[in-house]
C-alpha cells in the first residue's frame, strides 16, 4: 500500500461482517431490509451487499437513485421529500426502476398526480418525534387526506419514519428508548391504516434493539461502516468500524503535545461530537497495519480541524516521541457517511481503489 | 436559469469587485499580493485573478499546485507544511515552476536537503497565536537552526504566519488588535531576519486593517467570495458575498415555523456559527434575481442541517405564507470556502458553469 496523502481505508472484512449482521438481524425478524445507500455511495460496496442477497436500497437524492439504477439496482426507495422541479429525472426513472417516493403533504401528492408519467410507489413520511420532516404521527386525518389525493399510478405503499434524534443518545437505554417511542407510534399507525407497510430507519434502533414489533421494513445505513459517532452511542464497538482517514504526520508540538496531520474538514469533514472523557472531538486514532484496521487509540485524539490541518492531541509522551514526520496514522472519523462524500473513494487492503458517485 | 436542486451561485460582479478591492488595497500599502486559492479552486475564477495583473498565488496542497500550474500560474506557494511523502510530486513541480514551500521543523529542512532535486523557495512557518502550526515567534533560536539547515537549492525567502485566530473575532476592533499583535511580532522578527520577506495571510486582517507596517506579503483566499463568518465578523457587508446556496423547497411545516429545504451538509458543510441573534446558525437566505445576488434575509435563518436536508426557520408568517414548495431560496453560506470545496462547480448569473478541481 503506497500513501502519500490523506486516503480513506476501508475494511472490506469488517463492512462485510456489518452487512451480514443486519441483513441476518432483519431475516430473523421477518423484515424486508432496505439498506440506505447514501452512506458508501458506491456501486462496488453495492455488490457486496447484493451478495448478501439484498436487493432493494434506499437512497437520499434523486442523483443517488440513477446512480445505482445504473449500478443493477432496480428497487429503490428515495427516503427524501420529493423534490418537485427534478420532475423529469423523477419519470425517467419511474420508467425504468420499481421507484419508490415520498410524500408528507397535499401540494406534492397533488403535483404528482398531475405530473407523474408512470407507477410509482409512495411512502407518507411521518415524524415520531425527530421534527425535521413528516406529518406528525398523531395527526391522522391529514395522513388520511394526502392517502385520498392518490391516484392509480401513485401507489400507497405505507408510513416511513426515521428517529434521527437517536443519534443524540448517550447509551444503548436512550437509543431504545427513542426505539420503542417509535415502535408504539407506528403501531398505533398502523391500526388506523391496516394496508400500510412500517418502514423505520436509524443505524442506532437497528443495531441495538431486538424487537420490531410491528415494523415491516428497516433501512438503516450508516451500519456498514460505523463510526465514532455510533462507538460513543453504543451502536458498535470499535473493532466493527470500517473506515479511517489514514493522514500524513506533517508537524509536531512537543510544547503542547500535539501532531499536525495533513487531513482536515475537506477530508473528515466539521462533524464532531462532545464527549465526557475528552471534550468536542473530530476523531480518535486506530490501529492498523497491511491486513485491515485495528482498535481504537485513545491516546491519540482529533481535537480540531482546519481546511486541510488536523491538530491530533497525544495523551502520552511516550507515544509522542514515537512518532515522526512523515508517519501514517488511522483516524475514525465521526460520521462515516459525510467523510465517505467528502473523499469519494476507498483504499482497501488489498489494494483496491473504489470510487464513488461523483 | 434553470435550476433543479442545490446549485451553488457565483455573482462574478461582485467577487471581481473583491478582488479588485484587495488588488488596490495591496498595490496601495506596496505588498506582495499572492492570494489563496483554496476558497475557489478554479481556473476560471484564476483568470479573473489574472485580470487584475496578480501573477502569484497560494495554495494549501501539492495536488492543487498541479492543478493551478496546469492551469498557467508559475509561482506558488504551498502555504501547508511540507508532506515529505509527496517528494516525488513536489520534485516534479519545482522543475516546472517558481515553488515556494512551507518548513518549521529541522526534519523537514534536512529532509529536503537531502530530497529536493531543483530549487524551492523556502519560508519558515511563524506562530503568532493560533496555535496550529509554526514556530513560536520567540524561539528566534530554532528559526536559526532551521535556516541554517537550508542549502543551495533551499533558497531561503522568508518568515510566513497565518493569524487564524482572527477568525474568531467578534467584530472588527477584535481583528485589529489581533493583527497589531501579529504586526509588532513578525516586525521584531524582521530585525532578527532583515533578509526575510513577511508573509501574513488571514481575511479578516487583510480586509480591515490599514496599518501594514513591516509586512510584505498578504496571502487572504476567503475574500474572493466572503461569506456570513466574515459578515458576522465585520469583514465584509452583505453585499459583498459573492457565494450563494441555492436551495428547492421540499416541504413546510407551519407549527413550528420551518421550511425544509433540498440543501444539507453534503452541500453546505456542517460549519456553523454562534450569533448572538440567532444562536447556532448554518445559514442565513439572501435576495436574489437573474442578474445577481442581494441582500441577506433576516427572516429565514438555516438552524440545522443533516446530510441533505436543511432546516429554514422563518421569522414572519407572512413570509413563511408567500414560500411554496418547489420555490428556489439562495443562501449565503457560514463558510464558502468549504461550499465551494463540496460543491465543485458554480454557476453565473450569465448561466455558465464554472468546474473547480476535482
Amino acid at each position: 500500500m503506497k500513501i502519500v496523502r490523506p486516503t480513506l481505508l476501508l475494511d472490506r472484512e469488517r463492512c462485510i461482517k456489518n452487512i451480514s449482521f443486519m441483513a441476518e438481524k432483519a431475516k430473523k425478524h421477518k423484515l424486508i431490509f432496505r439498506p440506505h445507500f447514501k452512506t458508501h455511495q458506491s456501486s462496488e460496496v453495492g455488490t457486496w451487499i447484493k451478495d448478501a442477497r439484498i436487493t432493494k436500497c434506499t437512497v437520499s437524492s434523486v442523483q443517488m437513485a440513477e446512480y445505482f439504477a445504473n449500478n443493477g439496482y432496480n428497487d429503490i426507495t428515495i427516503a427524501f421529500p420529493v423534490n418537485i422541479l427534478e420532475i423529469d429525472e423523477i419519470n425517467a426513472l419511474s420508467k425504468r426502476i420499481k421507484l419508490n417516493l415520498v410524500i408528507e403533504s397535499e401540494e406534492t401528492a397533488l403535483f404528482l398526480k398531475e405530473n407523474l408519467e408512470s407507477e410509482a410507489g409512495i411512502f407518507i413520511k411521518i415524524d415520531t418525534g425527530y421534527h425535521r420532516t413528516g406529518i406528525s404521527y398523531d395527526n391522522t386525518d391529514y395522513i388520511k387526506k394526502v392517502i385520498s389525493l392518490l391516484s392509480s399510478n401513485l401507489n400507497f405503499r405505507g408510513l416511513l419514519t426515521h428517529s434521527g434524534h437517536s443519534y443524540s443518545s448517550k447509551n444503548r437505554d436512550e437509543v431504545l428508548a427513542v426505539h420503542n417511542d417509535t415502535l408504539t407510534k407506528m403501531t398505533s399507525l398502523k391500526k388506523a391504516f391496516p394496508e400500510a407497510l412500517i418502514s423505520i430507519g436509524d443505524t442506532p434502533s437497528c443495531s441495538i434493539a431486538d424487537n420490531f414489533e410491528g415494523v415491516d421494513e428497516i433501512r438503516p445505513g450508516n451500519f456498514v461502516f460505523y463510526d465514532l459517532m455510533q462507538y460513543f452511542i453504543g451502536s458498535c464497538t470499535d473493532s466493527d468500524i470500517a473506515t479511517a482517514l489514514v493522514c500524513p504526520v506533517v508537524a509536531k508540538h512537543i510544547e503542547r503535545d500535539e501532531v499536525v496531520l495533513y487531513g482536515g474538514g475537506v477530508h473528515f469533514s466539521k462533524e464532531f461530537i462532545e464527549t465526557d472523557e475528552y471534550g468536542r472531538i473530530f476523531g480518535i486514532a486506530c490501529d492498523f497495519n497491511d491486513k485491515g484496521l485495528g482498535k481504537i487509540n485513545k491516546d491519540l485524539i482529533l481535537t480540531s480541524l482546519s481546511q486541510e490541518h488536523g491538530k491530533l492531541k497525544v495523551k502520552n509522551r511516550e507515544v509522542f516521541d514515537k512518532i515522526k514526520i512523515g508517519d501514517l496514522i488511522a483516524v475514525f472519523p465521526i460520521h462515516s457517511c459525510m467523510t465517505a462524500n467528502l473523499m469519494k473513494s476507498y483504499m482497501t487492503f488489498d489494494n483496491n481503489h473504489i470510487e464513488t458517485m461523483r
